[in-house]
């Protein structure tokens, strides 16, 4: 990227409308967004949210530059150069709330919320969902394929796949964060400390005269991290009788070679029958690592078939998200200030799930004191007190509200923190490692059903009683007003 | 993004295999590597090829940053010192060639041809496909859009939804070079000089006590670039009625409505339904703007039914190159250094499309003399003459060579363009207009049956008899040194 600031990676309409609101008078009137995403993807029981070191970096460096003033002031909307003046001086002053990386969560749930003016709020939607969207997906992608192989070794491989280099960045971060133990990358281990593996590529092999020349040199060369590529002319004729003698070698001088790489043909059985060879030459302790085209489904199935792989190298599928690119994240008004109160609104819409939740929301996890499991997210204002206090609770589905249960014994458990207040950066960003103990702990708290790859059970996402009555009072007075 | 320097956006794979070839004494040693795809993304008969800006910028800036050294010290591969003040001191030295940026390139074409010592080649693999297969894709996918709405409006709305920033950024600068006519980020016209475009949201409204009164106010505000969401309540009896007036307002100052958007419901309905209203009140001027996870195939099937839409605001299905989100484009080693001569190299594979193509190659587009209308791309080596004399040309197919025909009356343009020689920039960048106006001619050189979205014709690219002949020798000296 050629400009430093992200100050205008903004759509133009949100220019647009601070502006509006400006000539208006309106600009800093009050306003509550939250941002959520309507559906889970892959079809999976939960998603993980991720973006907010992004979000804010983001945020905390938010300033327009002299270069992007005097590009605003060539605009076709010629916009005020009072108004110019004033976006010179921008700075954020809101507060932001969001749950931590690393936690699970669910359609609907507020994830951010952002409290300010009109104008500090609009101009951040952007870049805020661009972050959240990417990151969440990604962290959801990893944490399913972790999911089917919780005692292996995981590596993202995608960088010259991803979509641009902070894709590869901020994906490779997303992934460590839900379990992944290594990238390939560099950068992403420079910049987030994620630890990173390599081999190497067929390209080596080509640059020497036979394969066991390239094997003998590369375990010369880095003899306390060999790992050998085995395809690049016949897996079982060639790669693992050369890995095999490379081996015996390091064995004289005391060294062990590390691993095998497949990455090319049916790897259940080029694994099976490497392993066997392996072992029959007294190598139990070399691993196989296995890449190409891997997903979640993928290495089900291997594993399914009895593959005896230790290592998966993760690329293309798990950086792009290949099965569904984009997770739909929202921003939407809920509260406006009218005559100098705040107040609750809704957007309406043809279609009843994207009618929203008026009124800035919390979200209180209710954890079962006995089993320690997540029973349901509860959504409910920050001033009601119930769940909070421990007392009985009942609990009952915002569409099906016969789908009813009550629940005592339980802790709530909010998961919204405080981030920014009143633009003060007030949150200690946890380091990469906490938020994967994080993660980890998060799973631990839902039953399997939930986690499960495919046709996981529906976690419980309830409005409180409150929430659900001012939700359907504004509907209804929506549509007397609005009746033909 | 919190470095600067992208030198380390590489795979470790990539510094490993260096540090082997440097411990070897063999880094230095020439090599020729070649970048291309072997499948055309979306089903579509051509690719646009693009990324070449950002591979400039990348490798006329790539250098290892004290911190990245430093980085790198602290591997557990620990690297030789000195390997690291090699790499302290490394600067690009070799040549490099690429077809222009809005190119039609078609698969096993050599897009990108690196010349150096197998160090500097390397190196960046990683960064450099990273960046060809993400702006070819999305150009790809944008020139898709254009050609089922070659007279309308196209806008670039997909930041929200992008894998993050750079990919928000590079993607609207690709939307922009395959026929798109603005974007909605106003970083991307900053960095690019794109048109920006923008509207208001549904929060704009929400803001207002009536959607009339917020019409009103925007209308005021920038009284020369109206567009108005009309869907926040009900498109037909409550949001076109209310730009109605607005516009009357805005005819009565002088002015005019420029726009109303639909952005839900049954944009085909809605917009015929939406144009007799507006043409009724007087209004023929007014445009009708289109989004919502639009893409090439419902652009296509709306026009079919007769939607009377104007602009398109096109977002996530093409930001993320939704049904296809990667292009698996490779980088191979054609040639290698063997005791100071340079030797075509060949990857075997049991995949037959995976075989690759030994020795470095250039491109000719062979075009008709009469019709001025594409043929085939011929592939050959930099030293052959035949097709460049203009000489009758046999050509074949190389995985069926009985598919034969003979050209005359042609003449054949060398796709390559020298970028780098010897590590110094002697290419002048197009600017993104010229670039633009090249795809339109590129498109011009060939058949509609080639560029047609559904089951488009295979367009020819054969590799000229001695390409052909020694691929085939290699391949039967490899069959010969490995048969059981």
């Amino acid at each position: 990227m050629q400009s430093s600031s992200l100050a205008l990676h903004t759509d133009k309409y949100q220019i647009n409308m601070i502006y509006a609101h400006w000539v208006n008078g309106t600009h800093e009137r009050k306003a509550v967004f939250e941002a959520y995403f309507r559906k889970l993807p892959f079809g999976n029981g939960y998603a993980v949210f991720a973006g907010l070191e992004r979000i804010v970096q983001y945020i905390s460096h938010l300033q327009f530059s002299d270069s992007d003033i005097e590009f605003l002031g060539r605009q076709e909307e010629n916009y005020d150069p009072a108004f110019l003046e004033l976006l010179r001086n921008f700075q954020f002053k809101g507060n932001l709330y969001a749950v931590p990386e690393g936690a699970l969560v669910f359609p609907s749930e507020p994830l951010i919320r952002v409290e300010g003016t009109i104008m500090e709020a609009q101009l951040i939607e952007t870049a805020l969902l661009n972050f959240m969207n990417f990151q969440t997906l990604i962290a959801t992608k990893a944490s399913r394929v972790k999911r089917v192989a919780e005692n292996d070794v995981l590596l993202e491989f995608g960088s010259r796949r991803a979509q641009e280099a902070d894709a590869a960045i901020w994906g490779a971060r997303a992934a460590y964060l839900s379990g992944f133990d290594a990238t390939s990358n560099l950068l992403a281990g420079e910049i987030f400390g994620i630890p990173t593996k390599g081999t190497h590529a067929h390209s080596w092999v080509q640059s020497f005269d036979s394969e066991l020349e390239a094997f003998e040199r590369f375990a010369e060369a880095l003899p306390d991290q060999v790992s050998l590529l085995v395809d690049t002319f016949d897996t079982l004729s060639s790669g693992v009788p050369n890995a095999i003698k490379t081996a015996k070698l390091l064995e004289n001088k005391g060294k062990r070679l590390s691993s095998i790489r497949l990455d090319s043909g049916d790897l259940a059985y080029l694994s099976m029958k490497a392993r066997t060879m392996l072992d029959e030459a007294g190598l139990p302790y070399v691993q196989i690592v296995a890449s190409n085209d891997l997903d979640e489904n993928t290495i089900f199935n291997l594993k399914a078939q009895g593959a005896k792989i230790d290592i998966w190298g993760v690329g293309t599928q798990l950086i792009t998200a290949a099965d569904q690119p984009a997770l739909g994240g929202v921003y939407k008004l809920v509260e406006r200030e009218r005559n100098g109160v705040m107040e609750p609104t809704i957007k309406i819409s043809a279609n009843p799930e994207k009618v929203t939740t008026p009124g800035r929301k919390d979200i209180l996890r209710i954890v079962d004191e006995e089993s320690g499991k997540a029973i349901a997210d509860y959504i409910c204002f920050p001033h009601e007190q119930q769940a909070r206090s421990g007392g009985k609770l009942r609990l009952f589905d915002p569409v099906h509200p016969y789908l009813k249960k009550s629940v005592k014994n339980y802790k709530a458990i909010s998961m919204q923190q405080q981030i920014f207040v009143d633009g003060e950066l007030v949150y200690e960003l946890p380091t990469l490692d906490t938020i994967r103990a994080y993660h980890k702990e998060q799973l631990q708290m839902f039953w399997p059903e939930y986690l499960r790859k495919l046709n996981p059970e529906k976690y419980r996402v309830n409005l409180s009683q409150e929430a659900w009555e001012l939700k359907q009072k504004l509907i209804e007075e929506y549509m007397g007003q609005h009746e033909d």
